[in-house]
């Protein structure tokens, strides 16, 4: 025994997890709410993360909570769940979706996952061999950025353009790709940007893509959140110009994030995920008298095989929730989040440091613009969230943590009544900081 | 454009997915299920794997159902939840396993997970720095070799012993272990032998880890499920000679592996896994302000934040579930599992080419001998499993697939009736099969 002396541990953490990852929006949030003042008698207003399940306006339907509860009285729904999710499930979102595309899916095309976050996990996964790049747009979703990290895909950026309404640089896409490059990513409704593209901008990244032969991921957890002129156009329409991998859950419509029920699709009426792979045979699978296909849909469906699964009776619950929630929910959601958009920009306008390219037309999220050049004994984007939350008890996310120094990304789906004081708070913080010679 | 020509697409799936993750129970259950005969009238028999919850005597406790409806109905846990789970839950897991423990564990020591299977990922992922190995049980539960095949954990096995109600081979343990070990694996009650180990190899486990200066991983997702006459005793009763993990569920228990809640535990009195670490300070999160304690457990936030979280109205759940589940569903559970268990001992001495070296005692497995000499026309244990499945309708596990050729893996938590009907089909199998040259 080692009495007397420091023993020797011989197990240590991974670094690359604590080291590698970058920002992801959790870290961040947890820092400022680190900094938040807790003698401030005030409510935290929470702009930060886009979560507004907790506001009795935003909570879901009667009929979406009755789903479940059918689900786990039936106890028909215990059971672990198939690798790729149950049937009925399956069909459900294969038909949620047709409604808005050109041709049909099958439910084959559809993957259960626990919630969009898996979806992207199952794709890049996939997509990850040795060498290969994909491209992501900035400002976007860091999550990408964190995973993509953690598993070794390299990671290049084309920009969002602000004086176009937020669209992708299609030029740089052109000037990233190269023979490595497998795919790049399309939030639509955006997030960070609160922007909704239209068929034509969409048609054009599709052919941009085909023309490099790359697939396009098309991340369409806002899929349907669109309020303002242009209407919401899924990636998967132009499927036949190019494979769509669609990536979806039902956070956001159905406000309810954290029941982690979300999808992968392949939108692919060309079948071409089913015939492009990775070109071997495995002797492991042949010991096994099992052939696989070496395509992307067979790493999609081994990826998924050593994950798990999205819970039983939520799967249960699906067709219901994707059936039977009325209009007048989906259309209750979507003029809270008009108005609350609207305010947004609106008072953001009486906040000199702030400047608000575009106004928001979908999703959760609006980028702003700060001009710290205006305020005194404020460094940058951080240093204003972090010295916002101690003094005013407001969480923003600061546009570094989304590709962009200097930006903020802000929510407006919260209470509006809350998000009015929010903003007021944000005005009087800047008020304080402001610089003298301002005035003069 | 390519008219005309065949169009090269530039993404391939990642055929370290397709390839290296070996065996997993479902990949080798879908194969056999694909073997089945359609025309069969009579129903099948999954004897392959543990999930009795489809079977009405297996249904869980109504307060467990009670629990999830009136979570869902407060409408107070729809949100996305905090990386480490909700603080309620948490504490109710250091409550549930303190009842065993000479210790206490404070919420603090819990991390919420999306079953089991999530809460060996991420202590695998966060031992899975460059050259660590990690010393598992053969026979053993497969999804940790193929995890461990996909982070590039080097796997090294020691022998669970028949001739010793399955012990762990603690002399093998020292052999294997070198500096870059991390851990060593035990799974009590066991799957796939249906052991249950005494209190004195449990301390012998921790007495051989504290020498070597690893850490013990208890995966204890059949917790509690001990039904002969060794009782169940937590590893982490040892949590002071050896620091432990403690990995857990409500999947076995309480039959409802489909709801994905698990834990992992740091059972560590002494605080080690807080001390013990990367040593490493990072230039991100420096950046951000941040400081990372470099050390175990925050190896496991770390990776926390960049996986998706057990749903929040499940962990709203579970202080209901763990607090007010009576007595009398877990013994009702307990006495179907002896029973079943009992019938499967019996029922297999009836049938020459299968041994049980030993009665389980726990868990929902028993591993059996097959003497494949007996039979003709039966090259091995996949082989033997395959034709079963083909002529019987049974499925069993072929031991190759837990790390055992020419033994199988059966389970016998299943309803007793089809339990029964199961071995007499594998019986009438091996008569069929059977070498002439025995009867004469
Ligand atoms: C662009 C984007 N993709 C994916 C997600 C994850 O969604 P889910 O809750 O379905 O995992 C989010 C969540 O905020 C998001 O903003
Ligand atoms: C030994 C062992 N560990 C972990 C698991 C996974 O359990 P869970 O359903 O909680 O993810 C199983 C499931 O069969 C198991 O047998």
């Amino acid at each position: 025994m080692e009495n007397g002396t420091v023993k020797h541990w011989r197990f240590q953490g991974n670094k690359k997890l604590t080291g590698a990852s970058g920002f992801t929006v959790r870290g961040v949030l947890n820092l400022l709410r680190g900094n938040l003042n807790e003698n401030d008698p005030r409510p935290t207003i929470p702009l930060g993360h886009g979560d507004p399940s907790a506001f009795p306006c935003f909570r879901t339907a009667t009929v979406v909570e009755d789903a479940i509860v059918d689900s786990v009285r039936s106890a028909n729904y215990n059971h672990y769940a198939p690798t790729v999710g149950i049937l009925p499930a399956r069909r459900a979102v294969a038909e949620y979706l047709n409604r808005d595309l050109p041709y049909k899916l099958s439910p084959d095309d559809v993957y259960l996952t626990l919630g969009c976050i898996q979806a992207i996990e199952v794709i890049l996964t996939t997509l990850a061999r040795p060498g290969a790049n994909i491209l992501l747009p900035r400002p976007g979703f860091p999550y990408y950025e964190s995973l993509a990290a953690h598993i070794h895909l390299e990671v290049r950026h084309f920009d969002l353009l602000p004086e176009q309404g937020w669209e992708a640089d299609l030029d740089s896409v052109e000037a990233l790709a190269d023979e490595n490059t497998a795919a790049m990513l399309v939030i639509n409704p955006g997030n960070p940007c609160g922007s909704v593209y239209t068929r034509q901008h969409l048609q054009k990244i599709a052919e941009t893509a085909t023309k490099l032969g790359i697939m396009v991921i098309a991340d369409e957890v806002y899929g349907h959140l669109a309020f303002g002129s242009t209407p919401y156009v899924p990636m998967g329409v132009f499927g036949s110009i190019v494979p769509v991998v669609t990536l979806g859950s039902i956070s956001k419509r159905w406000v309810v994030p954290g029941w982690r029920l979300g999808w992968l699709v392949t939108s692919d009426p060309n079948g071409i995920l089913q015939k492009t792979g990775v070109g071997h045979s495995l002797s492991l699978s042949l010991l096994l008298n099992m052939w696989f296909d070496d395509y992307i849909v067979d790493s999609i469906k081994c990826f998924l095989d050593i994950s798990t699964d999205p819970v039983t009776f939520i799967q249960g619950a699906l067709p219901q929730i994707l059936e039977k929630t009325k209009e007048d929910f989906y259309s209750k959601i979507i003029d809270i989040l008009r108005e609350a958009a609207d305010i947004c920009y609106d008072k953001m306008k009486e906040i000199p440091c702030i400047t608000c390219p575009n106004k928001p037309e979908g999703g959760m999220f609006v980028m702003v613009k700060l001009n710290i050049s205006l305020m005194e004994g404020i460094n940058d984007d951080m240093d204003f969230a972090i010295q916002l939350a101690k003094e005013e008890s407001v969480i923003v996310l600061p546009g570094i943590a989304v590709g962009m120094k200097n930006w903020l990304r802000v929510t407006f789906a919260i209470d509006p009544s809350t998000l009015k004081e929010g903003l007021e708070r944000i005005k009087a913080f800047y008020q304080r900081h402001a610089k003298k010679q301002i005035s003069s």
